[in-house]
C-alpha cells in the first residue's frame, strides 16, 4: 500500500488543516470512533460530557470529568481539562476556549449527543453548529498501513469462522442457537466481540434483510442469511453469506446466482475515479436486468473501519469520488417476501489498481445439513 | 409496592398529558431506553434515523428505516412511518406531522444524535428544541411493580455472583483474568451481559475511582474494587464491594468502616419527602467526620433503570424529591492516591416506609487469598 502509518498527532494536525481549509473555528468530538480515530482514546458517552475540542491555530483541549483524567494521564497530545461532579461541564470548557470568536463556526461530531448540543447551543448563542462528519470523513476514510493491516486480519479471521460454522448441524436447531455457536467461533478465532452479534436469519425470516434472530427452528429446505464480525483492536469485520439446509429448488439456485454475479460487479466497479454510486448501479444493474429489482431494497454497502457502518455509502446519489485505501461493504440482496432471501456480502478495499477483496471466503453456495 | 404495572400504551398516554402540561406539541425519541420504555423497541442508534415522534393530542408515529419496518409489525400503538434507502428521513418526518405549529416547541431525547438534531433544526427553523429528559424523567423515575420485579431479580443475581467470586483465588492473577471469571459467574446467574464489563481495580489502581480494568496482577496486601453488573431484559444491576487480599492492615480498615458507615447513612436518608442532594449530604457528613473529605471525589450515586446510569442523580445541588418506587445506587468512596480506594454501593429502592437494598451481599470487610 502507498498510505503509511499515521500518529494521532498527525491526525489532529490534519484535522486542523482540514479545519482551516473549510473555515470552521472548532471542531467538537464527543465519545465516538471519531475521538478514537483521532486521539486513540476509547469511552462510552455519558452523562458526564466528554469533548475534544480541536481548533485550526490553538492547541487541542480535552474536556473530561475529572474521575476520568487519570486514564489520559499519559496522553501528551491534548491539555485535559477537567471538571468536577458539580461544576457545568459547558462552562468550563467555554473559560478553556477563550480566543475563540463570538459568531463562531462550530462542527460537532454527529454522535455527539443531542443533550450536550443543547447546551453548547443555549451557551454560545452567536455560533453556528454544522455536523462534522463531512470533515471528519476525509481522513477517515482512506485507511492508512495499520488500518488496513487491521481490518484485513479482522476480515480473514471472520472468513475462517465461516469455514468452521458450515461444518456444524443446522438443521433442527434455532436461529439463536446457530448464532451463539457463531459467536463462539468468532471469539476463538481472536475477534473481539463486537457491538452487534451474529444475524442468523432463517426461512422466510431471510426476506427481511433486518430481521431479528430468534428462536425459529431450522429446517431442510431453508435458506439461511448469516451476517456477522468481530473486531480487531475496535476495527470491524462484517460480512454475509447465505447457505442452504439440503438441496436448493431451482429458483433458489437462480436467485443465488443473480446475486452472486451482482456482488462480483459491485467489486469490480470499485475503482478509483469512479464514484461511490457507480458501485450501487453496477450491483443494480445486473439484478434490475434479471427481472429482481423491486426485490433489492437495500443500498449496495458502507463503508468499514473503527464503525461498522461509515463513511463512504454505496448508495444512489453519492457523487463521492472513490480514492485508494477506501474500505467498505459491497452487499447487494435479493428478498422474496414470505419466501427466501439472498445477500452475499465482502469488505472491499480501493487500490490504485484492482479493488481487492478483504473477505475470502467462499462465494460458490454452500450447503448445509 | 403500590405502584403497578403499566402497558406502553398507558406511558405513552401519560407521556402526552405530561407533554400538555409542559406546553410541548412534539417529542421526538431516538433508539435510547427512552424509547425501549415508551413502545419496547430497543434498537441502536445508527447513520439511517429512526424516531418516535408523541404529541399531546395526536396519536403517535414512528420514523423508520423501510428495512426495519418489519420489525414493528406487530405493534399496534404507534402507527409506522417507513423511508427509503434514497429518501430524506426528516422529510417523511415532516410531511408526516401536518398539524405542527410552525414556532411549535419540540423536546428530544438527549441521547439522539447531534447530526440528527442538526437537521431536524434546519427543517424546522422556526421551532424550539429543548433536552426530553426532565420530561421522560417524570416517567422513567418512578419504577413500576414489573420493573422493580426486574430490578430486585437482577440485583440478587449480582449478589449471588459476588458471593461464588469471593472464594476463587485472587493472588498472581491479573485485573482481567479476574473480570472474565467474574463475568462467566455473573452469566452463569442469568444475567445478560450489559454494555460494561466488571471492573476490577486492584492495589494502586483502587485509588482511581473510574480506573480501567488491565494487566496488573493482584498481591497479597491489595485492596479490589469490584464494580459490576448485568442485566434482565434491559434492567440493569450494579454493584460494587471491596474486598482485601489477606489481611489489611489498620489504615484499611479503618477506611473501609467509615465507607460502609457512610453507606449505611445515605441508605437511611433516601426517605421520601427528602431532596436527593440529602443522600449525598449524609453520605459526605460521615466522611468529611472522620477527615477524609478530601478523598470522596464522586458523587454518592446515580439512579438505575434501562439505564444503568439514569435520573435521579444524589448529587450536590440536586433539589428533587424523593418519591416511592424510585430506584438508585449509594455508592460513596475514599481513594487515597497511589495507596488503595474503597468503594461500597448498592442499589436502593425508596418506599412509603423504609427504603430497601436491592443487593444484600455482605458488607462486611470481605479477605480473598
Amino acid at each position: 500500500m502507498t498510505n503509511t502509518a499515521t500518529s494521532h498527532q498527525d491526525r489532529l494536525t490534519r484535522m486542523g488543516d482540514v479545519l482551516r481549509d473549510a473555515d470552521v473555528d472548532l471542531l467538537l468530538v464527543a465519545p465516538s470512533a471519531d475521538l478514537r480515530y483521532l486521539i486513540g482514546y476509547g469511552t462510552r458517552p455519558s452523562e458526564r460530557p466528554a469533548l475534544l475540542a480541536v481548533m485550526p491555530a490553538a492547541p487541542p483541549l480535552m474536556l473530561l470529568p475529572a474521575l476520568e483524567a487519570p486514564r489520559l494521564a499519559n496522553l501528551d497530545i491534548v491539555e485535559v481539562v477537567p471538571y468536577g461532579e458539580t461544576e457545568d461541564p459547558i462552562a468550563r470548557l467555554a473559560e478553556s476556549l477563550l480566543g475563540l470568536p463570538v459568531a463562531s463556526r462550530v462542527a460537532i461530531s454527529d454522535q455527539s449527543w443531542a443533550g450536550v448540543l443543547l447546551r453548547l447551543q443555549q451557551h454560545f448563542p452567536a455560533a453556528t453548529f454544522t455536523p462534522a462528519s463531512t470533515l471528519v470523513r476525509n481522513l477517515r476514510m482512506r485507511k492508512d498501513a495499520i488500518e488496513i493491516a487491521l481490518l484485513t486480519d479482522a476480515g480473514a479471521k471472520a472468513d475462517r469462522a465461516f469455514g468452521e460454522f458450515v461444518q456444524l448441524r443446522f438443521s433442527g436447531r434455532t436461529e439463536r442457537e446457530l448464532a451463539r455457536e457463531l459467536q463462539r467461533l468468532l471469539d476463538s478465532q481472536g475477534l473481539e466481540t463486537a457491538e452487534w452479534g451474529p444475524s442468523v436469519a432463517s426461512g422466510p425470516n431471510s426476506s427481511s434483510p433486518h430481521h431479528i434472530t430468534g428462536n425459529r427452528e431450522i429446517h431442510e429446505g431453508d435458506a439461511v442469511i448469516l451476517d456477522f464480525g468481530g473486531q480487531i483492536d475496535t476495527y470491524q469485520a462484517d460480512m454475509t453469506r447465505t447457505v442452504h439446509v439440503g438441496t436448493p429448488d431451482h429458483e433458489f439456485v437462480q436467485v443465488y446466482n443473480i446475486v452472486r454475479r451482482a456482488q462480483q460487479a459491485g467489486v469490480e466497479a470499485a475503482r478509483i475515479g469512479s464514484i461511490a454510486e457507480s458501485v450501487d448501479r453496477a450491483t443494480r444493474a445486473i439484478i434490475d436486468e434479471a427481472g429482481y429489482g423491486d426485490y433489492f431494497i437495500h443500498r449496495t454497502g458502507h463503508g468499514v473501519g473503527l464503525d461498522v457502518h461509515e463513511e463512504p455509502y454505496m448508495v444512489q446519489g453519492n457523487a463521492l469520488p472513490l480514492d485508494p485505501g477506501m474500505v467498505f461493504s459491497v452487499e447487494p440482496g435479493i428478498y422474496l417476501p414470505g419466501k427466501f432471501g439472498v445477500r452475499v456480502e465482502d469488505i472491499v478495499m480501493t487500490t490504485e489498481d484492482e479493488p481487492v477483496r478483504l473477505n475470502n471466503a467462499t462465494r460458490d453456495l454452500v450447503i448445509v445439513h
